[in-house]
This record gives C-alpha cells, structure tokens and sequence, in this order.
C-alpha cells in the first residue's frame, strides 16, 4: 500500500488508481508491488528489444490470400494439410508464425511443408510470449500517443505488468470481479495458475496470434488482448479448466458462471479446448462438459456444442482440428467433426461429419452429397471462408 | 448499522464488508440488521435439522434412467402422465419429490402413481422452503471449507441471511444493481414482494428443484442459486410480474431491462410463467408479454417465444406442461405447444405443436408425420432428451 | 466539486450522488455542474411548453392498424412506398410523424402521400429534438410521481441534464464505464461528439421514435432511452462510427468492445447505419464492417450480418430502406437485401432479396418462388408482421 500511495503521490497524472470502493483490493495491490519498481520508474518509452524473427512475423502477419486461380502450392498444401500429420501450416510465406506445430510431437514432419516459427525448438516459449508480451507493451504505448485519453486505461492493464502473466489475470480479475467477488481474491488466483502452467500461457499466446491473423477486424495483439470478448472467455476457461481438473469445482463453476454473465459465453470448465483458438463475436457460445475441441479451431458467435440430455458420461461433440463452425450452429451429441471440416452458419448437426468436408443446413448435410462429399482444399478455420462453398447448396435468386 | 460496524471490527476476517461506494448502501444494511443477532453469532456449524424426507430426496436426487429397452412402467407412466391429467411424476423412486404436484388441484389424482413430495398437505410450503434453505446453508458450509477464498462470498450470499427470501433478495439486487440504481433500492423491493407472496416463493423453489434435476452441470441447491443465470433471471421474472399485475409497469419493466442487460435473458414481465422452470443456459432468451409457459417447462438458450406483429392484443406463444424446447428455437405467434411436447433444437415453429409430439426443423415438422406423428411416452422437459428421436429426422452421414 | 458538495447538503433527499468509489468522477461532474443551476435549483415541475404540433405527435402516437378487410388506401400506398420513391410514410393520421422524410432529399415527394412531420423545412431539427426532449422530461416527472423510489435515477438519467445530448452521454458512459475506463473520460467524450454532430443526433431522435412506434412493449420515449439495450448499442454505435470516421480507430473499437460486453450487440464502427432503427430486443446482434444499413430498418435480436471470411474489402451484407429481418437470422457476405424486402425469422440468406420480397427458410427461398415472388403491400419494418406471409411457406399441421 504504501508502494502504491507514493506512486500515486508523485504520478498522479499517469495513473490514477482507485483508492476506494469494492474495486480497490489490497491483494491485487501486493502482488502489483513488486513489478512496480522495474517498470513503473524507469521511462517506459525505452525502445523493447525483440527478437528479429518475432518482430518480422507479429508485425507483419495480416491475412494475405493468393488469389484463388493461381494456387501454385495447391497440391502440396493439400499433402501437407491432411496426408502426413502436418496441420495447420499455410505455405504463406507472411504466415509462418502460424504454422508453427501446436503441439511437440509434429515438429518433426512440420519442415516438410513450412519454416519452423517461434514454438520451434531454437526458441523456447518462455522466450516466445517473452517477445509478443514486449511487443504488445509497445502497441500499447503507440496507443496512447493516439489516444492519450486512454492512457490510465493502457497502464493499469498493459504498461504496470512485466509479464503477460500479470496483465491477464488482472484484466480478467477486474471484468470477472463484482462487489461480493473481489478483483484481488480472483487476481491472485489467476496468476498463481497462469505462472505455474505454462501450458495455459501457450494457449494464451496462440489464441492471441489466432484473432490477429484470422480476424480482419483485429488491428493488434493488444487490442484483442484488452477488448475481445471471446479472446478473453476463452483464457478464463483455461484457468478454469485447470482448477476443474485439479477438483476444485466450485471455484471453475464460479468462474464458468461469471464468464457466461460478463461475456455471454458459457464453457463448462470441463471442456477441453485445444489452442489457437477463434471464438469470433462469441456471443451465445455455448460448450458442454465433455465437449472437446481441436487445435487451430475457429468458432462463431452463437454456436452451441450441446449434449443430449443423458444423466452423465461422454454426451458432447468432439471438434477435431483447423474446423470452422458457422454463427448460430447447434451441433448436439457425443459426433466427431472431424480435421479440416466446415460447418455452414445457421446449422443443425447430429451426426458425424467427415474430415476435410462442407456441411450445412438444417438438418446438416454434406456439400456434394453423402457418398462423395466435395472435399475442402484450405483450412477453413484459417481461411474464415463462410460462404464460397455454400453457393452450391443454395443455387437459386434467393 | 451499529450492529454491523460492530461485527466488523469483531469478525473482520470472516466478512469484510465494503463499508464504501455506491454498492454499499444503509437500507439493505438496515434491514440485514434484524438477522444479524440470530443468525451469525451463534457458531453456524451446528447440524441443520432437516425432516427425513426432504434430506433423503434433495440430496441424492440426481437424474438416472432406466434402460430404455426395459421400462418397466411404460404403460403406467404413460396412463399417469397424460391420461389422468396426473403429470410430471417419474416413478423413480430417487425422485419423487419432482413429482409433487405443482398445483394443488392435481394432489388428489397424483397418489396413483407416486408418493407425494415435499408440496404434499403433509408438509406445509413454508416448511418445504426452509428445510431446502437449511440445505443450502449446509451446501454453503461445505463449500467455504472446500474454498475457504470464497468465505465472505458465501457469507453475504447465504450464511449472513434467515431466510431465502432474503438471500435471493440480497442476490438479485448485488447482481441488477448498478451506480444509478442502488442495490438497497433493490432489496428493499424485493425483500417486501418476497415475503408477501409465497406464490412466488413456491416458483423459486420448484425452479431450484428443476435446475438440480434436470441439469446434470448443476452440483448443489447452493450452486444453482448463486450462479445460474438462467435461475436468477426467472426469479427476477417472478417478481417483475407481480409488480406487472398490480400495475407498477415502470418498476416491472426497469427490472426486465436490468435483467437483459445483466443475464441477456429478456422476458417481458407480462408474461405469466408456471413453476418448476429450467432455463439452460439462458442467454438470448427472449419472452413476449402474453406468453403463457406452464409447469416443469424446459427452455434452452436462445430460444424466443415471440410475437407476430401484431400491435396488440394475445400474440405470443403458449407452452403447455413439461414442454422442452430445444437451443435456438423460435416460436412466433399466438400459437399452443401442447403438453409434453419436445421441439428441437434450431427450429422455427408458426403453428400449434400437439402434445406428445416432436417437432423439428426449419420450418418446423412433426416427426412421423403430420397424419400420424409419433408420442413421446417421457416429460421431455424431464429427461431433456435433446436428440433421440431426431434421428429419425436426420437419417443420413450428416 | 463544491456546486456537487452544496447540493448534496442542501438537498440530499433529491438526489445522493455516490460520493465515493470508481463511478465518482471528476470530469463527468465538473461537466455536469455547468446546468446544475439552470436545472436543477428552479423547480422542476413546471409546465414544460412544447409546440402543439410535437405534443400531438409524440404523444399519441401509438401504433394503430386499419383492419386488413377495409385497407381503404392499399394502391395509393403501394404508389407511395415503392414507385415514387417516397418510403416509410404511413398515411395513418396518428403516424405522421414517422412519415418525415429522414433524408432530405427525400422531402420534395414526400408530400405526395403525406403531410410532413418534424423535420421538415419549416420546423428545424434542434427544435424537434428540443421538444422531444421536453417531453421525455415530462416523461420521467410522471414516472417519478407512479414510482418515487426511481427519483434518484431520473434525476441523475433525465432531469439533472438540460439537452438529449448531455443525458445520452451520461447515460452512455455510466452503461459503459467501469473500474478501468471511468464514465468521466467517455463523458467527455460522448458530450463532445454529440454536441458537435447533429447528424448523430438526429439518429438519436429517430431510433427514439423508431421504437416507440413500433415496439409494443415501448410504453414511453424515456423509457426507451433508459431502458432498451438495441436503442443504446445503437446510439454507442453512431458515436464510434463517427470516431472511426475520424480516424480514431482505437477509441471506436473500444467502444464496440465494451457496448458488445455490456448490451451483447456486436456492432463494428465502419457499420453504415441509417437513421429509425429498431434493434428489438437486440441480444446477440452481430454487425460486420462493412455492412450498410439503410433508414426505417427494423432487426430483431440474434441477427447476424456477417462478411464472407475474405481478408478485407466490401464483404458484408447492405440492406435497404424499410427492411424487417426476424430474429435469428444470418445474412452473410456482400448480398444487397432491398428496399421493403422481409427476412423470416431462423433464416440463412447468402444471395440477394428482391425489393418488397419475403425471404424465409434456411437457405432461404422468396414467398410465391423465385419467379414470381410475392410482393408485399406494407413496410415489414413498421408493421412488424413477422408471420402473415409466412403461413404460406409452412402450410401443414406445424
């Protein structure tokens, strides 16, 4: 406290924190107190060393398409998509990053198709959220210079944190926190956990690098890192994913419930989720228990992962890999969506849909028929394409 | 407030009141002040008293099915539910208590397919009401010891009140309150509607019932009332709707738009809702004013029960007992989904449902049939069985 | 600071501002105290005057229909909304208003099938917003009176502020403030924008009359400016399209982010809106940003107008004046729904809907065929039917 009272008594104007009311909590505030030496005296305009290589990719990856009459790599991407275990790498020389292997075990066969990116071994992911952390830090101070108005905004979530860490559990402490539920009680919680697992913060880092290159509307990690809603929902499932599995129910139920009223979007902290996950506008998401979704995934708002109404055991979809799920989807049951698959916006799906592969409607069925389904030649998660593939089904004026 | 500023400075571990801030307000303080004496001062850990009867059924009633190619009771189940106009009993021994009669009028029909429960004219609703909120307190108590984090969450959630009335009255405001409508404006209104109407009190606990029951990610009594979304915007409703019908539109229609906001459930506090409700999920749910939903009704989210257009007058549907309707649903007009019908998921329903019957699609269709349309011989709303008898419907890869 | 101070002590039964705590914040009330005197010190129940012809308007107008056997004016109707290009008047006496022309240029045929309203030449627009305004505070006296324990909010909502725009900003930035980004600094912000920008203002005004006329549950203007969560996310949304015009794309996107959190309506600010919008219900709305949205449009809740996943460029839907799309719905990729057109509820449209055309079904197909769709005699976006000409589309039990 007496940290934060000499701070306030001498940069009032950069940061004017809350000295009272529920928001203030004195937890929160001792753990804050240690960074606040390191960052918050030094000048924070400093130029952040990045790592060339992270630099050039983070910076630079928008969504570039080739057009789609030239495909030169068509083939080989298909290889590298689905034949040899190798997902998720777009030959796109701007994407790298993207292709990097979700998880270890494809590092091997990964070079067959693409460089390897900053989850490679050469760089290690400590390293690697290291930079995009430093990098945000920077977004966040041209922010400012924009729109200095904001400036209380940026410090207390991005600028007062030396770690990504920090800021994440902060921020989701201050919207998860309400008058009977403190920020400081769910700060410390969250950053306990996040510091301990770095597997929630490589989820945490890949979600980022996933809105970035499939979101046009995403203009920056920052931007998605403080205002998506999605984004956000998603990282508190992982935290509370993490204390479902350690048995501690009521405090992942708490959080579950807490997510679906301040963000609209209701994962039971049962699911699992892989990482580079989309969940677009995120409205009305709705994830059961035993649901299970692959890596590279992208999910619109309004789609539910339901059950089908029996007591206990497996009764929720199973999403495999680089799928992409149309707005207001209902998929219902313990159906495998397999890798690569796309299910059109507005869908009903009841059964299982076959790897690489359209479906649509409601019922769902297959684009090109049950028996030889046309068959998809791009990620669809990746490439966030809704519609090419649908003018087939929909072949009339209206 | 005295009373309170001494139990602060004498407990202040055990709950740390905000005593600053908008969400601090002297008429809720006021009003806690008269339990304060009875109920915190004494050790809570003392055994609750409960009857035999209410502890043997609410705390192991969790939904378990018999297998479907046995059914012992088919036939009987089937007389009992639909014939005799003796429904929502499930001969389940676990659970008998979710089939006591809602209304009073059927009581004298249902012994003939199951014990009474808890509403029966052996024990009184007043009693029913609080051997469940001794129950709860219990659950509150174990989960503080389970969580000690969460203590003064529980503690001015639950343990702090003698009453559900006042506790559900102290949660609705925390939750609907914001800097421009304090919580104490809140509470004051709710605490007085509660306790006057008891009517509304059976809904709260038919509804808390039906959630446990039916909702197999619902642990405890305590966990429904404290998280669920869904509940707390239905009680919210209950409330609304009597400060509709005693002509206090202003006050009504504030609280319907506060609970849009807060929980994305919006139900117009005209419409007139039986007991033993289960919202799922809840968000998007919207309800129109001359909606009329009857008891042990099963709603998913995103599901809208709406009007036609129409200026005026009785434009929006009517759902009969033990209806379930499935997520994203809309059923527009003044049409009847009649008793024990199941609606699936995704569909769009402009005319009357028959009972018994499932209807699926966009536009929505009987299965089996116009002509000849397959029954259902369960409560759908009871088993919420989503999927079964889709199949059918759906009968090809996908 | 001491304007605030001496009003609370000499007038603390009126209105206790929160003196402590996040929500207290300087700029918003420095802003404030420039109308304190004027407002708030004379007293407030004095006839407020209004020009007769905006008291008979605003008041009375109540949506009426004419029976649908007599339609006494059906072809001089048809004339007038379609081929003379001069929409959205009713000639329903009591609806007159709502027949102003909404651009300007529109104003030299409007008087072909009706009288103007208020914006027209010879009343100027801050003028009709000024007496709008005057009766909603007329409005929140009344209501005060029916429900004195809502004095505080419409004092701070309504009554403490001289103009629509210093309410609007107030009550903008309460809605969408929180610990983080106070309400002072989006005060600030929205007073100035407001203030400035007539042409946003006479959205405001519009949408104002857009919902009383045609949501039947809207009982009042102030309650509509208070309460409905589409006419605030809409409002949020003209002020950040007007910064995202200006090229502060930070501060725009913010303001998506949080008004996507708060009211669950996810509108990007390059969203083309235009002005008598309805946003019913509004839950779950997803707008993209490249959307247009022409005047008179009436979108119920959960209604997606999404792009098509390309990169960037024109890829999302433009509706036309006098559009109703139903609840539910995806219209997805850059697809021109035209003027008069109406989508039913639970729709998937992926192609183009020709002018005065119904659209219903997943996909969606034209009422009559596409050949020779049926055309529709009245605005589907004021007169709100939803299900008339739908009856064709699913003629069978249900």
């Amino acid at each position: 406290m007496k940290v934060l009272a000499f701070l306030l008594a001498t940069s009032p104007s950069l940061y004017n924190f809350p000295t009272k009311g529920p928001h203030f909590l004195a937890p929160r505030i001792s753990v804050s107190a240690n960074f606040l030496g390191s960052q918050f005296v030094r000048p924070v305009l400093k130029p952040v060393e990045l790592s060339v290589f992270a630099m050039a990719t983070c910076v630079h990856t928008s969504r570039t398409e080739t057009p789609p009459q030239t495909k030169p790599h068509k083939t080989q991407v298909d290889d590298c998509l689905f034949q040899n275990f190798v997902k998720y790498c777009r030959p796109n020389s701007a994407d790298i990053v993207s292709c990097a292997p979700i998880s270890e075990k494809r590092s091997n066969t990964l070079h067959m198709c693409a460089p390897t990116g900053l989850d490679d071994v050469n760089i290690n992911h400590e390293e690697a959220v290291d930079n995009l952390w430093k990098l945000m830090k920077d977004e966040a101070r041209s922010d400012i210079d924009e729109e200095p108005i904001l400036s209380n905004y940026y410090f207390s979530s991005i600028l007062l944190h030396d770690s990504m860490e920090s800021a994440l559990a902060n921020h989701l402490a201050m919207k998860l926190s309400n008058s009977m539920l403190p920020s400081g009680t769910l700060y410390d919680l969250f950053i306990g956990l996040l510091t301990e697992n770095q597997d929630i913060m490589r989820g945490v880092k890949d979600d980022l690098r996933a809105v970035k290159e499939r979101d046009p509307a995403c203009i920056s990690y920052v931007h998605c890192f403080l205002n998506f809603k999605g984004y956000l929902a998603c990282q508190a499932h992982r935290v509370a994913h993490k204390l479902w599995l350690r048995g501690r129910k009521i405090l992942a139920l708490l959080i579950q419930n807490r997510v679906s009223e301040v963000f609209a979007v209701d994962i039971h902290p049962g699911a699992k989720i892989g990482r580079g996950i989309l969940l677009d506008h995120a409205t009305g998401v709705v994830i059961g228990e035993t649901a299970v979704i692959g890596d590279n995934v992208s999910i619109l708002h309004n789609v539910t992962l339901g059950g089908t109404g029996k007591v206990s055991g497996d009764r929720h979809p199973k999403i495999g890999d680089g799928v992409l799920i149309g707005a207001g989807t209902c998929v219902l049951g313990n159906v495998r969506i397999e890798d690569g698959a796309k299910i059109g916006a507005g869908s009903v799906v009841l059964k299982q849909v076959p790897a690489r592969t359209t479906a649509v409607g409601n019922p769902a069925k297959l684009i090109g028929g049950k028996e030889n389904p046309t068959k998809l030649d791009k990620l669809p998660s990746l490439t966030m394409d809704h519609t090419s593939h649908i003018s087939e089904w929909s072949d009339w004026v209206i």
